[in-house]
């Protein structure tokens, strides 16, 4: 049967990324609690194409990430992303995967349990030249505004916002960690279930710790660099401001100098 | 040239709805102050098909949704539903309509001016008894917790939410002023520009005027049957909680007895 | 501590449904070949309030919810709300949940395996009188256009599109048993993994088998009808036409008579 | 009334972007053969903040906007953030405006008129050295697959397709030119409306057109670069496969040497 996509192009121009969008798999990933957790994830892959190929052999891409779905840890997607390069004889291979990742959290004062979700994205590419892999966490969290608190006689007008890092990786780290890094910077953490006295606490905590998107993004960009586990990352923070139907956004980067 | 979809057919299984979905268009509403409007909308027209036809004509839709492009208020909508009806010989067209509405409002103190955009959604349906016609109008606003304000010693936890009406057609009424009947039952409205002097002045009013999702949806229920204009209606509310990662919802229905 | 909820109003407004949207949680289901499937889910839960009380326990639902985390088969899905009934002593309360679900998938020709993931959706009811409960599945397929085929001398559009079942829950079912009828009613099955032998295959079977939205709605109902299981259903069809840049639909309605 | 925002900060950390987001307003632009346009628009706007404020002004972003809403063609836009730059007394202020344009577009063979809508959006960066201004513009299409055809006796699978291409602002272009630039590109274009014989002439020529996801990138590539107006562009194309649930993709760039 004729394969079209192997004959030769001469348009002369080469392709940085060609594949697939938007697969949906069932994936297991690192736990720090549990050992291992079931959960969902969208997937992209892609590869280069050089200039003297008409095009890239799409199948190949499912068939690989086939056979690694049971197990998306961070080293496993990168040796996916190898395979990926060599089945299809490219220069690059990139990737992405994006998923919730689940942790049980006790309430501040009665302990009871609720689940938090955590969306999650890995986004890695090897070539000849060796790897780049980067970890993406959004931490959803509660602000409340200084501003409004220093000019108001009463109240304070606060809201859900996110904290979103992008981590180049270094040495091998816990998502969970990361998580409870920024949690610890918000004016409060957010949290599936709280009764009354949990309420109170966290009504309290907040107004005592009022944050702009500005703080959010200094506080986690200083906790973060003093890790000095990752040569780059970045911090940005939206926050779903309850007195106007836009968002405020703040973002900074950090690189190894 | 053959027409399949006038072919009969045997199956014996009457369509209720079949038509075309998410029509982009630009269009023209209604405007209190302006008289004119300018906005973008999202279209999807049907209509029925009898168990004798093979399919529906699916170009006519968007013949005839042409020719009333320029002005869609809910009058010439209606027109509309009747022009779709006759040209595809059908029982019962329907139609709906989603466009963003826009307010320019001004600040509590300072008066300055900023622009609100309002999610509105025309519903309709024509037939050979007649017509049914709701307009759904989303208002987004800023709500303080009773709960969280009673408990605690300081502060309480608020946040942006939206609610949500939807009006079956009386006598002709403004989106405007149900918009400005909704915002009057919130902790507080909401604005795109606000200097510290109505931050201030938002953020206390919002604390004085602590409000429950409950409470939103029996406050802007109330205030509609009083207006004793609509056969029906709902409500519903929906808080984006400040200190969880899911909404508080509430809602109920008016059918006038 | 106070309990503001669970003070008297005066409005005299009953609430239909109260709660909480929006959660994400890891669930269980059912599944035909692996007993369990992994997979993750969006959570709703609701109950009324009677116009005597100001408002809900939205804990509760968190509460009642994680006890059931684990195991989300229909029947345990509905032991779940008429656990949330008795927690809040709500007259009724209602569940939504929404997932994906995964099955592998052989390729036609090649018999190669790939995931394929369908969007399934519970959804319930009950009260002092019973239970109402529907699950929602949808299915990608692929159609080819009569029209198109017939009038065209070489060709014919062809697309991806979704079919959505209703079905009222009678006897017990598989999830894959009603997506297995879906694909056997479209021009083609979609696939995760096709290679060219594949291809070829689907291609010739789509192009000799073509359906309307129209014909894919009947036929699935036809199919449904003929199992005698479910005492409602409704079928409905989306095509993502590759000649537009909009989408056709069509829609209809059992009712055991 | 105390100003938290100019207060100083001892962190010493620089934040590249800090602003509004999520701002929708009604928007007019150019048209090439009305002159202007109405549509409605998403919008961010962004300053950077030195490591010694604590904060920005974020209403200022609000009252620049509103000034400039009235005509947000490409050169108003850069004026705008101009406004930004010096209002907040910013090094540099980014904006992004995202909208539907709307074209009136005839069939190819009936010349009946329907209403195509592309998604555009603006990204501009000004500072002391200058400014940076990209135009993004994306296109649906048709695209027929080359090896679907080449192996299949009868029939090919198609789908509708999207290609976006990212323009670096040079001398002054028409969005219009650019849509049917990368239409000419495709197996073929879509359209609102669509009679019979038109239905015939876009299946046929879309068949004997058949393109890769690397096709319409290279093509698109191949115009655009001939055009010698834009120092730097990327194109993208992704297909919604009508034979999977998933997505093919393809990108390159091009950067004046």
């Amino acid at each position: 049967m004729i394969d079209i996509q192997s004959q030769s192009d001469t348009r002369a121009i080469a392709l940085l990324k060609v594949g697939v969008k938007g697969l949906e798999y069932p994936i297991r990933v690192l736990d720090k609690m549990k050992k291992i957790q079931y959960t969902t994830a969208h997937v992209d892959l892609y590869a280069n194409v050089l200039p003297c190929f008409k095009g890239t052999h799409m199948s190949r891409f499912i068939e690989v990430f086939h056979q690694y779905r049971e197990d998306i840890s961070m080293h496993r997607f990168l040796d996916m992303l190898r395979q990926v390069r060599s089945s299809l004889e490219a220069e690059s291979a990139f990737g992405q995967v994006s998923f919730p990742f689940f942790i049980e959290k006790a309430a501040p004062v009665s302990g009871l349990m609720g689940m938090m979700s955590y969306q999650c994205h890995y986004q890695g590419r090897v070539d000849s030249s060796g790897r780049q892999f980067t970890v993406t966490i959004s931490v959803p969290l509660t602000t409340v505004c200084p501003c409004s608190k220093a000019i108001s006689s009463r109240g304070a007008h606060n809201q859900r916002g996110m904290v979103t890092v992008n981590l180049e990786l270094g040495p091998f780290f816990w998502i969970e960690d990361i998580i409870a890094l920024v949690e610890d910077c918000a004016s409060s953490p957010v949290y599936a279930l709280l009764k009354r006295e949990d309420e109170k606490y966290v009504t309290e905590q907040a107004y005592d710790n009022p944050k702009f998107v500005e703080d959010l993004v200094r506080d986690v960009y200083t906790s973060i660099r003093a890790l000095q586990q990752f040569p780059s990352f970045s911090v940005e923070a939206e926050t779903y401001e309850s007195i106007h139907n836009h968002n405020a956004f703040a973002y900074t980067e950090y690189h190894r100098g």
